[in-house]
């Protein structure tokens, strides 16, 4: 693209830098924020910044926080025992919508991918053996998504604690809730044949 | 959305204000900037600080400039007595990518569209009319996207200027070249037969 201003053309490089969005859509964005008050773009910059240099992670489960141990951690009234393993805080979150789970979680920050050069150690899987280790862990629930990224993470974090007195288990893999089983893909359909539950507990949860 | 942290919140949400950008997207790409380095979150939100802060649009085509006058406007080997009007600076990247225009432009800096508020006088249409009125302007190419606004805007600009001597074309609206019929819209299919051109001319323009 031919830029009639180094300005402009600067902004639209920055803004394509972002994952998805590329240099047309970047410049659709900056046009946009050239037509509104310059108050608006002033806050962007300023909530961006601000937010880069001043976020903090929780010290207990590494989940983004304002303050030192967040209010899941903090919350007297949460399970202790059980700590549900998870990658970022987006899935802290989808999980906390569905108020279904009274324990505590650990954001580990990402997945092994040695494709994007993500190692074991650029993620908080030390701090969580340490808090097995320790031996306050009933169960840990594995949610990190079914991919060979998120199996291998699964897995090198089950190799290091399985020599302690910890239950693992993963979440349920299946057809959605009023999912028609045709439109399935064949791998969710497969696991759940195999991971089939009693009737009974189908009873209980509906 | 419940979030855990108000400096995270407070990014997601302006990121949202974008257009097209959800709270879903906003919180993909905010996360994104915090796995990477400071530094790229400072370089995004400078470059944009500094683009809205310092733009600057031509004073005689009043495209988006560095300088007081464009380096089209300023080029003595285009023809100034043509002028495209055309909507923001991507209809004119788009035309120059095309190498066929010689002639100046004028950016009107949106349409006219009493739904979104934007009246004539939002627009650069009265530095247009003086441009014409001052006698210079041997013809004017509408180049405005072929919808209610844009119609709307050419009749608008038209009515002010058609006492004067000066000639007024639209660009032609058809089939893409290399398209197929089959998958034309109606109404495009429609302009394109109303408006046929000598076969003579498509020999002349392949
Ligand atoms: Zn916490
Ligand atoms: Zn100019």
């Amino acid at each position: 693209m031919d830029f009639s201003s180094k300005l402009l053309e600067n902004a639209v490089y920055e803004v394509s830098q972002l994952p998805g969005i590329g240099k047309r859509t970047a410049l659709r964005l900056v046009l946009h924020l050239l037509r509104q008050p310059q108050e608006q773009t002033q806050r962007l910059s300023f909530a961006l910044q601000e937010m880069r240099d001043q976020i903090k992670h929780c010290k207990n489960c590494h989940n983004i926080s304002d303050v030192d141990i967040c209010d899941i951690c903090n919350n007297p009234s949460r399970d202790r025992s059980i700590i549900c393993v998870v990658e970022d805080i987006r899935d802290v979150m989808a999980i906390e919508n569905t108020s279904q789970y009274r324990g505590l979680y650990h954001v580990l920050g990402g997945k092994i991918s040695p494709m994007e050069g993500v190692g074991p150690h650029d993620l908080t899987i030390n701090s969580l053996v340490e808090k097995v280790k320790g031996g306050q862990v009933a169960e840990l629930i594995f949610a990190l998504s079914s991919t060979m990224e998120g199996d291998t993470t699964n897995f090198y974090i089950y190799k290091q604690i399985e020599a302690f007195d910890v239950k693992t288990s993963t979440i349920a893999r299946g057809i959605a809730v009023g999912d028609e089983l045709e439109y399935a893909d064949e791998v969710t359909l497969g696991r759940s044949i195999l991971n089939r539950v009693p009737f009974e507990n189908s009873l209980k949860s509906s």
